[in-house]
């Protein structure tokens, strides 16, 4: 399988190939060449050339890429061929921020619910999405096939819930709770650690002058 | 300057050494042995030993690190050693749950108001800041010293409007919409573009098995 091959800067790479060539499809476009992508994506035309090299079949010289074929390889080669069902722990407003994104459903994720301990204080809803309080979780996840948690509940339950979700079934954790999960390997964990992405633009703000 | 020297992979992993050893100072904690932060943050003593070594001088054999030192001293590499302003714009969701961090004070960073384009939209407050609408921001930039704008708004507006903070001299910019700003090269952008890690958790998923 090619993808067994890709570096993980590639992979890192790929979802900003997946909103560029998304605008263009958006736009009417159906074939971009590797030197008008590299113009609108502020990147050498030989990087794009090399990096989507690894897809093989979808750029010829002289001829361009197939902006939807392109967009369909590298939603493959991300786990977006299939569609993933999510819930939100935590109908906080960085919760419910994440809910009200209806772009991710363009992608084939779909959040079905959110969860809360104080379920009656978030208001208003979120794209009519339930919020169900935390104690109907687990009869929930019996009843519906979940596979990504999204955590944006405090640290100090999370590490807690995060076990019980696992032992419930889900492998896969988008962890906006400022702690490390512990969990056994086969749970996939993407961390977004917000503070540390602030503590970031303020070295690069001291050392960039 | 010693932080001249600094790997960039090293700089990304000092935020993550300063939320461990906040944890551990809030604790009681006054030294720590490299052997025990590594146990506590699973990785190995010979990466933190090779990290830290770079602020020389706070590590000593048998005795550990002085926790409150190098805190400090982490923090001045991060730029954290003087207060940061900011201002959110666009008081929705995402701009209410990060203007609600009260944690990014103990950092010395500030957020001082939010802006939106339908400011009597946006209830409740967040921890009393003031929420004003979009034409005030240049006049409440003249008087108000602000050094970072939190950009929380759609990406059709986000560029012309980091252009406009640009303009009124506003140099650092975390960047939560989804779209490359386009700025002179001494403004410091951070982006945060939660579609792309959630791509990211979605590619391991899919590969990880």
């Amino acid at each position: 399988m090619a993808s067994a091959y890709i570096s993980q800067a590639v992979i890192k790479r790929l979802p900003r190939y997946m909103r560029f060539l998304s605008e263009l499809k958006a736009e009417g476009v159906d074939r971009i060449s590797s030197k008008e992508l590299s113009e609108r994506m502020h990147v050498t035309a030989s990087q794009i050339r090399q990096d989507l090299n690894h897809f093989g079949g979808f750029g010829q010289q002289g001829y361009g890429y197939n902006v939807t074929n392109l967009i369909k390889e590298i939603g493959r080669i991300l786990g977006l061929d299939e569609p993933h069902n999510l819930i939100v722990i935590g109908a906080g407003n960085l919760g419910r921020a994440l809910a009200g994104y209806g772009n991710f459903e363009n992608r084939g994720l779909y959040i079905r619910a959110l969860f809360d301990a104080a379920p009656e204080n978030t208001v208003p809803d979120v794209r009519g999405l339930p919020v169900y309080s935390m104690d109907r979780l687990p009869g929930y996840l019996k009843t519906h096939s979940i596979d990504i948690a999204v955590l944006t509940i405090p640290k100090e339950y999370a590490v807690e819930v995060a076990a019980k979700l696992y032992d419930a079934g889900i492998r896969g954790f988008w962890n906006f709770a400022h702690v490390d999960l512990e969990l056994p390997e086969d749970a996939v964990v993407e961390n977004v650690h917000l503070s540390e992405s602030l503590m970031q633009l303020t070295y690069y703000m001291k050392h960039s002058n």
